[in-house]
């Protein structure tokens, strides 16, 4: 075996090495199952530390170059390659028939649509999409977070890569407690747990909850991924309409009256899709009701720190002082969708149990994460971060709204939400999904259609947009073509 | 207002500022709401560029110190403090009957035992805990990590902390479909999805075939953690004895001839908790009887890179040609449990459906982590980290069966595990945990009771011990005390 060793190449010997080997080995030059010299051999040979040789060896092993049994050790092995999928694989299971009900259920609403990131989705590549509600990643404070990873791995070291505790991580919840003070809100960190992303708290709060006999009454439209999840879980679903100050609280009156409700669902900030934000008095007035038939309030506050016009009404669980609302946030909406890190607030009684179903189906979440973001939020990075993303989304907002007003036809009609990313329009005719991709796809934008956000529908006279991840040019460029498409609907 | 700054400090002269207001504001010389003088008029009086001091009043206003809205920017705030828990606190809801039963029964599992992890227990402190099977953090190759930690940020970007794909990061199932390949798994990253831990892969798999109407088959003693979570889903077990070399096969036999079974549970390698390998043999029958039945096999491979004896069979799942077997496996067990990334292959059909269930349960997984992994891996640094593993257990685990030769009665009987972590110990009566824990705490040793591991029982004749997170002292101490306490049992 010829190996070329340069001594004066700033490269290390051991990795010439490892060089010089794979490329016989690549090349055929040694072939499957052949022994390399052993360590000893070569080291004396190539006149370098047996160490340095060991060490490329082991380099080989891991790369798959070289087996790894004892025994066999330095002997060439044929290279793993990746299996390819074939679509003609059989079992013996039927999966579909399988399945319960409520999966079969799911799985067909999973193929059907995927409302808040077209992933592998039959949207057009080349059209603007203004319909995501991910937070634009080119505003994203890397640098800081990049310093608050040095810092956590620094100092926990490998406390950072165990297990965490199952409500998580202890100073990062009383962190969230403590801000949570700037929204009117007083809990302990004993009253809360950290959650992967809001939408984890939502499923724990319907796995808590879930009764066949009763249903959950959620404002429509609403957020289009809780609708399948309570349905898997067993629950049916009572729509209560959204005027345009919010849910009907006279509906919703005569629904509790009625029926037997586990719990109510709502988005009293910037509701998700429609933008709208409902008033003081609206928000006692619901919790009045809820009260009067004991009936728990999930509040998601998912966008709570984007409310960059100021004047907002502070959450429900402010003036909750008899304990029924369960209060959920993220930090996926105004940091990082990726750390999935959201979490859940409410009496100890009820969290605990959230805790218990949290601890047995997924034990905890990511210890190293939890500890960065505490990191992250300790030193004021979050709300210098805040503060900057209010400044940008501000003037988003009232470009986007001014552009509509220019823009749209006098039959079409939108929200004026007062913070967060979403507006809701209003057509003067119903569509469905497929017409209204290929419609505007021909105009070269992306919106999200209404249906999504209805239960058992699949037409809708609305769709959402959102100004979450485009700039201003995009901004004016995605409504102006939208403006177009809309003036052609006549 | 007097600010003391030394421009000789090595210290910046904005974090200098902040920390003069924060000393006079927390000594009250500065009140709430009172303003700071402008940023022009201190940069002036100070001698200092203007910048610098914006910069102190921006962290002032992140840390609390300083309000942050428009107009009384520069006013002192009343600095948010903890909310403190007050045990008194009523809630109009009684939660626990709010819950639905499957949520009662699982909150009293919950807070019966923490079988895995004692976080917050009732153990004996000053106790050796030979019970955990988290890993080692002495033996963490964190320096490695942190490389890949940096490399990814460097590289990836704001793409690492962005939302992932549904089925999680794809070079990662990549990776992990062609490192199965070593152990006679021929699967594609189609087949395959990402998971927050082996333990979600199960919550996954009970979820899609959940069904009042159907058992879960699984062996006993078996995972502690599993047995919580079937019956949360409203699922019944059936349980099929242990023997020594493995699940009684006659008895699944009677069973699946008597009962609807949605799937079956098994663990073939150093099963937890009692350390048993089934022969390939016994992994052949069992196929066959499963397919015979058409009863799809969960096969937890959570210790599968644990074969430090070597001659340990290939899994079920290599041998799978009619793909009716679920295969699970986690990186918690022999890296870092702290990343919570674990996954889950099967037929394609089935991976599909458990996306589904993953996708509105908690959206994706964390993607930075996902990342680092997959860079880790690609290294080869999980290779070499397992090797070197391999080196320990295979001593630590050698020294714990010859110490427990050397220390145990006779009347006292253990299993000799060829991997892995977890030894089964029989004694000659039963105790409770209650009781267990008592006598063992009075001789300084922890370990975990055999009833965690059975459905329904309280009382067991067993106990599990386990090394992964025990040194060579640790063990001869430990098992030790063990001996002697046993030595009493008498």
């Amino acid at each position: 075996m010829l190996l070329k060793i340069n001594r004066e190449s700033p490269k290390p010997v051991y990795k010439q090495i490892i060089e010089e080997i794979k490329a016989l080995i690549d090349h055929d030059a040694i072939g499957i199952d052949q022994p390399l010299p052993s360590t000893r051999i070569l080291a004396k040979k190539l006149g370098v530390n047996r160490t340095t040789v060991v060490r490329a060896y082991e380099e080989l092993q891991a790369l798959g170059y070289l087996q790894s049994r004892p025994g066999s050790y330095n002997r060439v092995q044929k290279r793993r390659k990746e299996a390819e999928y074939s679509p003609e694989r059989k079992s013996l299971i039927p999966w579909e028939k399988a399945a319960n009900n409520a999966s079969r259920e799911l799985y067909e609403l999973f193929l059907r649509y995927s409302p808040e990131r077209p992933v592998g989705s039959k949207f057009n590549d080349k059209a603007l999409n203004i319909s995501q509600l991910d937070p634009d990643p080119r505003l994203y404070p890397l640098a800081e977070f990049r310093r608050c990873l040095r810092h956590v791995i620094k100092v926990h070291g490998p406390e950072s890569l165990e297990y965490g505790t199952y409500k998580g991580y202890l100073p990062l919840r009383r962190l969230i407690a403590r801000r949570l003070r700037l929204h009117g809100i007083s809990v302990s960190e004993e009253e809360m747990l950290i959650t992967n992303g809001a939408q984890q708290a939502i499923d724990l709060v319907i796995r808590l909850f879930a009764d066949r006999t009763k249903k959950v009454a959620v404002e429509a439209p609403t957020y289009a991924n809780v609708l399948p999840l309570i349905q898997f879980n067993g629950q049916k679903v009572v729509s209560i309409p959204m005027r345009e100050d919010g849910m009907d609280l006279n509906t919703l009156e005569r629904v509790l009256a009625r029926e037997k409700v586990s719990f109510l669902y709502t988005i009293p900030n910037f509701q998700n899709p429609t933008g709208i934000t409902t008033s003081h008095q609206h928000r006692e007035r619901l919790l009045n009701i809820c009260s009067k038939h004991k009936i728990p309030i999930v509040e998601d506050g998912f966008e709570e720190d984007m409310k960059y016009f100021g004047k907002v009404p502070l959450p429900i669980k402010s003036i909750d002082d008899k304990n029924i609302v369960i209060y959920l946030g993220t930090f996926s909406k105004a940091l990082f969708p990726g750390l999935r890190i959201g979490w859940v607030t409410a009496h100890r009684e009820c969290i605990e149990r959230m805790t218990a179903i949290k601890r047995f189906s997924d034990l905890t979440s990511g210890n190293l994460v939890q500890m960065v973001l505490h990191d992250f939020l300790k030193r004021g990075y979050y709300d210098l971060h805040l503060k900057r993303l209010h400044r940008i989304f501000r003037s988003r907002m009232q470009l986007a709204l001014r552009t509509m007003e220019d823009c749209f036809p006098q039959t079409v009609q939108w929200t004026r939400p007062s913070g967060g990313y979403t507006i809701w329009v209003t057509m003067p005719r119903k569509f469905s999904e497929a017409e209204l991709h290929g419609f505007l796809s021909r105009y070269g934008v992306t919106v999200s259609p209404g249906s999504y956000y209805f239960p058992r529908t699949r037409t809708s006279a609305c769709f959402r947009i959102s100004i979450a991840r485009i700039d201003e040019a995009e901004i004016k460029e995605g409504i102006s073509r939208l403006g177009r498409a809309l003036h052609k609907l006549r």
